[in-house]
């Protein structure tokens, strides 16, 4: 059979890509990974699972087990709307959503409102996974520049006078690639130019429970709620495998949103969402977050104190409070893949940063380094060989 | 702000349809239901999921809890290869991909194939929740007559003669909404006329589990591997809140419909694939099936005798080994709406059989019964009823 002609024109734009084979070797014994953008197992709260499931069994019985409403597990959308309150968002528990991870609402908001050619407008450099989200419905990509303290709200005032964008995607806490913030300043800006430009945007917001100093930054959502898709998830501080999501969004997008799930998946896991339910409610997450952040935290400082101390005065690293990345841009001019091949040989891994943005023409002195997965020695000794590597180089 | 402008032109086939307006009254109280499409919770093994999850902790650790592959959790993968060569499919353990239900597959099958305009070809009447997932993408569809046996093969030919269709889509056993099943002659000649046109079958297979007499009938996928992609879930036979589907597909087919799901969901929850790979490597399957089959089978008995005590004799019942639902056909004229209507007056629900097919002037003598979710004297006084609404109609 020719399965080639079976292919839907859509499946140009999702072709493996680079980056994959790019990082084929990470997992090669004697490479020390900073590749990664994974939480690492010892966040998780493994001693709890057992009791957890107790009292999902006794609380819900066969409730757990069954099909249930695409729009989330009623316990589960109640102790959201409170955890969404603790971030400045009041919504009833009816107006929150869950998802299959945040991946879920990436598709279903592409899915909902991608027609082919439409433009999207981003961060340049941007999440990967929101990429391969939208990519299949399509769309056109503009890349808007951002600096220290994350989208430069000007790039965004001039993209929405010059182009008919379809919805503006943002990370603005701890971002991924970069661990850069949005300043609170820069918040009210651009809450401002959305309004006025009456632009819809999707607040992708995974990190910032995971803050090692400094205060709490408002969501966007909370300073312009008709104009925000605000998208978070338990990934980060309980279990990334249990794939849960959740989102606010305006009464009419939720709707659809919904509908676009349930030829999706029909809803996400019903046990699972239990078992959030049952995280939230009983204060688990209350307690396990600081033993969370006592992990990063110190990770994040081996991490950077060590790039400070190895990397030349020409490479500049991100400042950041929390997350789970730090990113490197070196001198103009310097070839990251090139970069990357001589770490590959002196024992570390990193995402060369080039791939994260959606122009092939950016980022090639960039690099992402994740400090979730490895210890403080182990960090500094990775970051002993890149420095070497860069040496080298 | 305007948000309908946001809409994407593929919103257009997936407005909110008229079922559900229908079927809103069915939770009202006095109303038995005969609309469902679940299995009943009484079918779930609630008395080992304490200790599957200790085992899955034992086991698996924190790897049941962290981001796993696309293609599935592999000790799943391995013992689901062992339960499609049960059902005569020899696959490694490789080439079997787990997706968030079978709903999963079949969206991301339509994702990936149908281009707008694409004609399916599908069995009148079908599964809704199929249209509900390739909708999004805009085909066409070519429903195909079926009888008593099942898809008409003549039917199918003459489809692949006079259309271009990028793939088929069937239910062969316990058909949703019919109960009907495919014989094994005409599994034979399916398998030999999509050879013959080179067509590609999308096998849907959730229900063949569930047989309450009669022997199994091999898949057509055991009869065409390269033409088909087979599709099953655990929904039926463990629990639907859980979301786990499978499938074996052509190696060319099964990897871009990896790249797929990835876009749309990373990957099935990591812990639901663990409690399911000990469920059935730990032989639960094999002690739960027959409970759950001495369940069904007297529900499916009783409605079935009572439909022949209490319907006049010019509305016919579909003959079925299994699955979840009979099918009833009234005299020709029958205005099923209205049947529906007076069956509510008379305090039972059922889905009025026309929802079931892509073309609106078909269907409209026909009803779907679900015998699951009650028990034997509730159906019998349930189809009391619905004789009583027939007979004042």
């Amino acid at each position: 059979m020719d399965y080639k002609a079976l292919l839907a024109g859509r499946t140009q734009l999702m072709q493996a890509n680079a980056i994959r084979e790019i990082l084929k070797v990470v997992g090669s014994p004697g490479i020390i990974s900073l590749a990664g953008g994974i939480p690492s197992p010892d966040s998780f709260p493994m001693e709890i699972f057992g009791e957890l499931t107790e009292k999902v069994l006794a609380t819900y019985q066969s409730g757990a087990f069954q099909y249930d409403l695409t729009e989330g597990f009623i316990p589960l959308r109640e102790q959201v709307a409170i955890l969404l309150e603790q971030r400045g968002i009041r919504i009833s528990p009816d107006a929150v959503n869950i998802t299959s991870g945040s991946q879920g609402v990436l598709d279903a908001a592409a899915k909902l409102m991608i027609s082919k050619g439409d433009k999207i407008a981003l961060e340049a450099p941007t999440y990967l996974g929101a990429i391969s989200a939208f990519n299949p419905y399509e769309p056109e990509y503009v890349p808007m520049e951002m600096d220290d303290e994350g989208l430069v709200p000007d790039a965004l005032e001039d993209t929405l006078k010059h182009h008919d964008i379809k919805f503006i995607y943002l990370v603005p806490t701890f971002q991924n690639p970069t661990g850069r913030s949005l300043t609170m300043a820069r918040r009210v800006r651009i809450a401002e130019i959305i309004q006025s430009y009456n632009a819809l945007l999707i607040e992708d917001d995974p990190y910032s429970a995971l803050r090692y100093r400094g205060e709490a930054l408002p969501p966007i959502k909370t300073l312009a709620p008709e104009n925000v898709i605000y998208i978070s998830t338990l990934s980060k501080v309980f279990a990334p495998g249990l794939r849960i999501g959740f989102y606010a969004a305006p009464k009419f997008i939720r709707e659809w949103l919904v509908l676009v799930k349930q030829g999706v998946d029909l809803h996400t896991s019903t046990f699972n969402q239990a078992l959030a339910a049952e995280y939230l409610a009983g204060g688990y997450l209350d307690r396990q977050l600081p033993k969370i952040i006592e992990i990063y935290r110190p990770r994040q400082k081996a991490m950077a104190d060590a790039l400070h101390r190895q990397l030349p005065a020409d490479f500049k690293v991100s400042q950041s409070d929390g997350g789970m990345f730090l990113w490197v841009s070196g001198p103009e001019g310097l070839d990251g893949l090139a970069l990357y091949r001589k770490a590959i040989e002196n024992g570390v891994a990193f995402v060369p940063g080039q791939f994260f943005f959606t122009d092939p023409a950016q980022g090639h002195e960039t690099m992402r380094l994740n400090y979730t997965m490895a210890d403080e020695a182990t960090l500094a000794r990775a970051v002993e060989k890149l420095g070497a590597a860069v040496n080298q180089l």
